[in-house]
């Protein structure tokens, strides 16, 4: 398939899949442990069934939308990935100008080869998310949080769902993306530029060299994953929500019972997310926990969900069940891979013909008329 | 397998998919998105188990049935399907014969290549249904209807559940039937027998010319599709109601709770159809849905179904779920495509003989012995 | 492997697979339509989980057991089948004669090569049981039946779920037992022990003669299925059972509410079968159906069961569900076919061996230990 | 993959696979009949899904806990398997030094190539638990019983699954480990550290003998089984409770309602194990059956589980279901067949490290963290 006949995000996946190494595409498709989360989030969109109204919706769909403040032409967003400097050299600059084109925004991950301000020029001329994995030392947080603003970020996101460092056995067996990188050396991507090509450099290329066998040992053991660990506690949600004005998400929430303690800190946004399925395998497909979230938030945040999403239908499900918008990551970055940013731009173009094709066929012609009502996990009977 | 070898619809479909090209029986055959809810249709059938009863009938089953007040010779009709002519010459006029001679009941669809007065003449001696696809241009529908009726047809249906053009990947990766085509497009070939002609020529023909490829774009965009919408409603239905005195059917209703509102119109007839899996991929499959509307309706209308009916165990389940009959499509469109109006016959006798084989063996004489009790849904425990 | 080297019964039929040609074998493994409930007959087998007692059981197991006061040496019987003929020469009497040495009873089926006087000789110095396909002419009935007392079987079964042939398909690909086999016809090897001769003549043997294809057209239609019309009655249980003097039973039930009236018409014993999954397919499997029909009959008949057999698991499974004993077809043909008498008998050994091993196992010592609480069919949490 | 590239036990698995010959592979990682338990065992877990806790959990995990009193660095415990010498050289003496280096106990076999006090000696240096079959002569078991309390082994577990050899068709296939093995004779090993040499030489050497045909036949039959029977009643554990001071353990329960009558008779542990599926096919996974024995013992016993274990999630899961800790079985074997010692090590290294990074992205500080809030077997909504 060449990239023009492309007609669905799997095909691009495809295409990308030839376009890049194989170690470096099973970093961006692979999952944690035997990748049963992985499967699990693609899996659980099918036992979702539709309950088309077949009837009174005579109005052409609109698909434009309100998430946290901040206008979007379709309820699908880019969230972070961070890999975006492997697949491409224009990496998140390019992801960046795809979103504002498309009309929607890019959740910039700090984990970048680019400086925060570079990708927030890029993305300029509408709103601008930042996810931040929290620095290791806890001094330089007010000052990287004022430099996002500064930097005219809109809303922060704070990824939870990385205490350490998930188990990753393809890349392990692939000797890339070792043990021991852990979210405070990623997190010197934000303020090091350079650092994606050292993090190449020191990654990728080593293991065709004779003498990095031994540094690159593709076991980890319980010393590397625990001097990889920096969880998030309540203290630091408080901390982030004191220091920033703006909108506040956490990302990475799979329990309905902590959202009334992130609510009550004054977390405007939920992200119901298993991180793609790359840090614990074994955890529910995020579609099945999103409506206990969506019930115990009660509307006093919004909920957002990613994992899996590669079809309008799999958007309209969600946001059925009561997410307020999805965000997508592996899509774009197979879009990229494929062909760079008119790649990303197609992928979002494929997402919102298919999101505007589903609401036509199930009789919603607002984001709002998306109800739980079209949707059912039964046979339908 | 030759074709007088075949001896079930399965390998009636084998030898039509060698006889016409793949691109054409992908178009036959083919369902929307990932083909999920094609594939439930069938695997539906699996889970609904007979209860057969072992004793006491003693009488030779009798397949005679009425619908809508039409004598049938069997529950088994002809769905409209308007892809007649891509796979043999003769065609609707063909399918009309065949479904004669059957003593059952072709519904004509409103897409044809051929004029609706030639076809009810193919069919006539009979009763003779017609599909109807509204005309964007709605001052014509009177005349349109008033047509109908002079051309002899008894009962017509609306077709509801076509808003806008489904995610026919297959066809768009193959170039054929892309997205510019409309059903207001498509509805030209009731009053435009060279239409269909045309059809070839334009869709399928121009893929192998060089200039053709921007137009030919196998991509859809929100654009095209929302352009494609001709959405169907309450109003709709009631125009029709006061132009149309014979009985009427709504074809496409996949919820219970729009049956009420339906009936209330004056609806003789409700279709439970998800399109075959060509409309919506991630619908329940129509018989997991076929109870509960006909609970809904209550006996106030009749209720059909269509989609995957391969078996006559398969014909025998609807009816003891509560279908009045079924509609087959694919079915006789394989049989058209492998031996033209006489693989139209064989398929039908082959449904003929499965469904009078399943009646003695689960003990119903008449078609109106066929109730709930003869199946379940659950291990039969 | 080699038939020596076989150590289950599937190692017997991948044997037998092998020494008969395919047109055979298939009609000896094959079932109905698509085969959904001959597979679900050994799937359902899966879903019965153990509950061992671990402590408790110290004697070693006794497999004796009465059925309808006939002593066996074992809970495993040999179901009729009628197809000896097909796979071995010796047939009927071959497997009598295992039979007989492995302190089991086999059931006589009315259609067969041989005189039922002859099988029964072969089977003499035990229990002989005998099944009955009602003939179409009633008046020959009591001669028929007390023919069968005077060879000396105690008890009769009366198959119930023959009222037409079932739908073959594999059989009517190899142009063997076409559609004009009826019951009433097979019925005639009872008393024309030549009849298997001359049914193998004008079945098999004409596929290969040049002008027969027309009579051996592979399509069955509604009037050739109607003409093989034989159901049983009511009457037709209240007649034979007024005609014969020892234990009645039932074979085909498959619904819990035709038990009371059969147990009020004096039947003894209800064999819960599908037939091998032969005649309809989309029927549950038999040992689904089991329990309910267990608790129905309430202890006023012995249950029996037959349908998938294949291992001692699956033996000590249906007896915890409330069967007496089970039947087992295929196994003993596939023996036969592999080896004569011999192979019949090794199978049956396999049988006993699996089914004193899972009692032991499960801390059962006598076949009355085996009771409900040894299974469920939840994952057993 | 070479074994120092392994970085799964899967992988572990594969290396062993190549190493040593199938016949000895299959005899490790075959199962009883069908092999249905064998496969549950594993697809258990994926259905139990992790509700992990995204905040609140700062601390580094600490994986060390008490088993009956001893204190161990993790909670993976090693199972009886009296199978290493059929794959390495060293064999339990290698294992007993692996477990003591990791810190963790390894339970002897009393079917070992080894006397106890040898394998007591290569484990001294912490705790030491030891696996009994009742030996056929009871006379002998007080002299057992004190000569392992002699040894140093601080607990005791007596099996109760064999009751008689299970359904194993893979070694009977492989005329290895015949049908003529019994526990009694197995026990020998205790006392005669010859035996595992003697009964290589006897049961795997002759398949290449001429002569030994007969002798070796693969098939079991009722009188070979029922020769091997040697069940274990109440009287039997409460005559072990009798002789042995230290902490008993009960090995081989699937069903909670024995446990109250253990609890009463003084057991101190339960191991919910069926036997790795290798001894009744058709049990339910250890796991499914683990919640409810957790429950009948209500704290008065520490329950254990062993079975399929092969990840870290695996055995966080078990504990999140009430188990104290889990055996690992063939993992270790693997390990051993792929490199001896350290082949060991590696394994329970891989084990350590998967336990801690799952702790870790449950938000589980210390083992007494992991409770039942942190899974379910729904689909977690």
């Amino acid at each position: 398939v060449r990239f023009r006949d492309a007609v669905t995000v799997a095909d691009v996946e495809r295409i990308a899949r030839r376009r890049i190494p194989r170690v470096i595409y099973d970093t961006l498709a692979g999952g944690a442990g035997d990748e049963v989360s992985l499967r699990a989030n693609r899996a659980a969109f099918e036992r979702i069934i539709f309950r088309p109204r077949a009837l009174g919706h005579v109005a052409l769909p609109d698909l434009t939308t309100a998430v946290l403040g901040d206008q979007v032409s379709m309820p699908v967003l880019l969230a972070p990935t961070g890999a975006g400097r492997v697949v491409s050299g224009g990496a998140e600059l390019a992801v960046a100008r795809a979103a504002r084109r498309a009309g929607t925004i890019y959740m910039q991950s700090s984990v970048t080869g680019f400086a925060l301000e570079d990708v927030a020029r890029a993305g300029s001329g509408g709103p601008l998310w930042f996810q931040l994995y929290l620095p290791a030392e806890r001094e330089g947080l007010a000052d990287l949080i004022a430099r996002v603003a500064e930097a005219g970020y809109t809303a922060l996101a704070i990824t939870v769902d990385t205490p350490v460092f998930g188990n990753r056995d393809r890349d392990r067996r692939n000797r890339i993306l070792g043990s021991t990188i852990r979210p405070r050396f990623l997190l010197q991507g934000a303020t090091h530029p350079r650092w994606a090509v050292e993090f190449v450099r020191g990654n990728v290329l080593p293991r065709t060299s004779a003498g990095g066998a031994q540094r690159m040992s593709p076991r980890q053991t319980a010393a590397t994953i625990m001097a990889s660990a920096r969880p998030v506690g309540w203290d630091d949600v408080r901390a982030v929500r004191d220091l920033w004005q703006g909108p506040l998400l956490i990302k990475g929430v799979m329990r309905p019972d902590e959202c009334a303690g992130l609510v009550e800190l004054g977390v405007d946004g939920i992200v119901v997310s298993n991180h793609g399925g790359r840090q614990l395998d074994g955890v529910a497909a995020t579609v099945d926990v999103l409506p206990s979230v969506v019930d115990a938030v009660d509307g006093r945040a919004e909920v957002f969900v990613d994992g899996g999403f590669r079809r309008g239908t799999d958007v309209v499900k969600a946001l059925a069940l009561g997410a307020r918008a999805v965000f997508v990551g592996r899509p774009y970055l197979y879009g990229l891979a494929a062909a760079g940013q008119s790649g990303v731009e197609v992928v979002l173009e494929m997402f919102r013909a298919e999101v505007a094709q589903t609401m036509a066929l199930v009789g919603a012609a607002r984001v709002s008329d998306i109800d739980r009502s079209l949707v059912t996990t039964s046979a339908g009977r």
